[in-house]
């Protein structure tokens, strides 16, 4: 059966989350859905690169579909894109998978991007798409925490209590925290990352941004291997997987992917 | 009577447009009655700096709104806000406005910016925030013809004819296209627009970039003074009103509005 690599974009907003789950729609039941109609409706499996909660969204989430027919990978995602219609779901690229690659296992790296919308008002044109935080947040002072995170570290103070990862250690590449008018965005580049720790860091660099805690914290904190004594978990809405990484791209495309920024 | 200058910002897609009307909800309705809860239930009138189309969106729309109590600025904003909820409509900034000054009449200048998305796939997290245009666009060729716009013309060809202004001449100070991965953003700057101007501009502009029309024909177009020979009006789901000017700033503050950009 030919397998693909589909690299896809979606809003969490309304889903349970990355995985099929009995309550309620998730965008693999989404896409699952959709192929099946391309498989004479028979079942449709797919695998991703990493699971997104409910609520998070996707710029180039990767996942690999087997399907027991072949097509072109320009018509297969004309037809995926057809019928998944009208869901906040598309295929953005697709490609026939090269022998052994795995989205999961054969990825490289992962990046996220969390959004704060940083005024007193309410956000119009960005809800659903940030965290809105009300009290004035030094984003400098924030950056300054990030950074004693960086490396290869136990990062159980910033690990959900549902993680099944075997390991809570960790390396985090980058995690760069940006003011730009009202937004303030972080960005967390890893290999891997453990259950909810983008969402807990950011949670816990709010509480240095504003002015509750002070910078050194956050180390103190990282060194505790606690989940108890860093912050709370930001909300879902603001969190976008922005990028998946292998070392040969899955794409094969000359030149890197171009994200957009809504 | 206290009155007070408004800096909103709105997502317009279920709205009918600014200007309350009897098929449906218009920001205008919204806003007025969620004043009206701060008046004791009497109707209130406001007044805007230019009336929004079904669809088209605000990131600084500025509005004039008398109260019969006076509240302090920050108060009113307050419960604005909470009465506005929970409509894409949120109030950002408010003054008491200077006598003699009026939302419309005193501007001196209006900045819109339109959103296009240029890719095959449809947009997800871009759903009703983009022009959603397949083919591949000359950004540069939209620009070079874009610049054959500016200054002071008769502007019928891109004029609706619905629009009730009493002459067809404007000054379009600005006209810029720019490519940012897979969207093309166009920023129109003018003392006022006539209606549909910046969206039958985008439309004709869209015919240079996808290559049926040379980037010369956009002067002859302007030359023609006739809506007939001229594209035809860009969606309005593209469309936001990003900026008003005033010789005095109403909002008074010392630093220029930092708009975010979602």
């Amino acid at each position: 059966m030919p397998r693909y690599a589909l690299l896809l974009e979606y809003d969490g907003s309304n889903y349970v989350g990355w995985q099929r789950q009995d309550n309620g729609a998730s965008v693999q039941s989404v896409l699952e859905d959709a192929a099946a109609r391309l498989a004479g409706g028979a079942p449709v499996e797919c695998v991703t690169a990493g699971r997104t909660d409910a609520g998070v969204h996707a710029e180039a989430q990767v996942v690999a579909l087997e399907l027991p027919r072949e097509l072109s990978p320009a018509a297969l995602r004309e037809a995926l894109n057809f019928h998944l219609k009208p869901h906040p779901v598309v295929v953005l690229r697709v490609a026939l998978a090269a022998a052994g690659w795995h989205p999961r296992f054969s990825a490289i790296g992962r990046s996220y991007r969390y959004r704060i919308l940083n005024r007193r008002p309410r956000p119009a044109l960005l809800a659903r798409r940030v965290w809105h935080v009300q009290a004035p947040l030094d984003a400098a002072a924030m950056q300054a925490a990030a950074q004693s995170l960086l490396g290869r570290h136990d990062f159980s103070s910033f690990r959900a209590a549902a993680c099944q990862a075997k390991s809570p250690v960790r390396t985090l590449d980058r995690l760069d925290v940006v003011r730009s008018g009202e937004l303030v965005e972080i960005v967390a580049d890893a290999r891997s990352f453990l259950h909810h720790q983008v969402r807990n860091i950011v949670g816990t660099l709010k509480l240095v941004g504003d002015g509750r805690w002070e910078v050194g914290r956050v180390a103190a904190v990282l060194a505790a291997c606690d989940r108890r004594v860093a912050g709370p978990t930001a909300p879902a809405a603001g969190l976008s997987l922005i990028g998946v990484r292998y070392q040969v791209d899955p794409f094969g495309s000359a030149a890197p992917i171009t994200l957009h920024t809504p």
